[in-house]
């Protein structure tokens, strides 16, 4: 579900843009954001070797191998691998989830999956800051418990919030999940979007999640 | 509409707390209070005179004289007057707009109530942040697309962003109004509260609004 929403949040994105996805996991981000956008070049990073497998397996299967690479290394070295101001856009579905809190799993995959074991939102920001072109943005999902955070970390980056986007399970319940565009050195002026609400009280799918499943098909 | 909702939004202050209104200007947002909690201690402060001295006739005609208290002064004078850690909570409807931007009112009075030019988010965060109690809260309405400014100012200030509540007109618009409590010294947990919906799709006021304006009579 995030990787749907994400993927159709940053589908603004130009298809001549260079983009990166930061800790890609299987890769299914890119791969809708390929199909979403006609892009041409997404890079993928994933810091653990198993995944970074998998992402390989399903871009050969999705037939993405000319668009999508994918790199096994951990994002906090890629100011090394890249130059700064080298990516027009950058996606990222981040650990939700503070180290040292909550429920661990004890699969270490998910564990490093879900928790800010090897990076945290700082990271992200600092990272997106030094790699993205001035006025090109991140496009983050994460939970909404964590927009103090976030907020405070982008702007330490001078990543300036542009949009946010909350989604409601149902119209009378909290958001469980939020949409972020911040753009690099962008003007101050940020834009709460309407609701994205998933499922009708019923217990359907709304039209507005329907319609952007049935843009991936 | 917004004094009516934060009243609403910060009915869980006790009854026998010292509250203190920054910018009360006619006093509803207190008078309201005062009806929904039986509350003891308010205190308005107004800058404008002539505003002050609509909110004492206000004062009289709801006959609060014993639990309504205003005074005629700049807020960012206050830790002058009170001393430090002296309230159980606070509320206030601050000028939303930036000083210098945006549509100024030719009315002088409506322009100080509107626009940042008497006192901004810094201040009222700094000033509540000093007569705040520890672990008591201010509780604020405000525009959306001011986010960014007021965590900014309220994480400086030691107040720690708890419940945060948009206000969408419809379920597909964006919204116009947000409702933020913040803890003096809190433990840094945000909850994004469930949507706060003012009309059904047919014009007609939401059971949610119509419960919330009932409250008052």
């Amino acid at each position: 579900m995030d990787s749907v929403i994400l993927s159709d949040f940053a589908k603004e994105i130009k298809k001549d843009a260079k983009v990166l996805d930061l800790g890609t996991g299987t890769g299914i981000i890119s791969i809708l954001l390929c199909k979403k956008t006609n892009l041409k070049e997404i890079i993928g990073v994933e810091i653990q070797k198993e995944v970074y497998e998998m992402a390989k397996r399903s871009i050969q299967l999705n037939k993405l191998e000319d668009k999508f690479k994918i790199i096994n290394e951990d994002l906090k070295n890629l100011s090394k691998k890249f130059p700064s101001n080298s990516f027009d856009a950058i996606v990222s579905n981040p650990p939700y989830k503070k180290d040292n809190t909550g429920l661990k799993n004890d699969n270490n995959t998910k564990l490093i999956s879900r928790h800010e074991v090897m990076c945290n939102i700082d990271d992200i920001a600092k990272v997106s800051s030094y790699l993205l072109k001035t006025n090109s943005s991140l496009y983050i999902v994460h939970r909404p418990d964590r927009l103090v955070d976030i907020m405070e970390a982008l702007k330490k980056y001078k990543l300036e919030p542009k949009n946010i986007r909350f989604i409601y399970p149902k119209i009378n319940k909290e958001p469980n999940l939020v949409l972020i565009k911040a753009t690099k050195c962008g003007k101050p002026f940020l834009k709460i979007e309407r609701p994205l609400i998933v499922y009708n009280e019923d217990g359907t799918y709304t039209d507005e999640i329907l319609k952007i499943y049935n843009k991936e098909e």
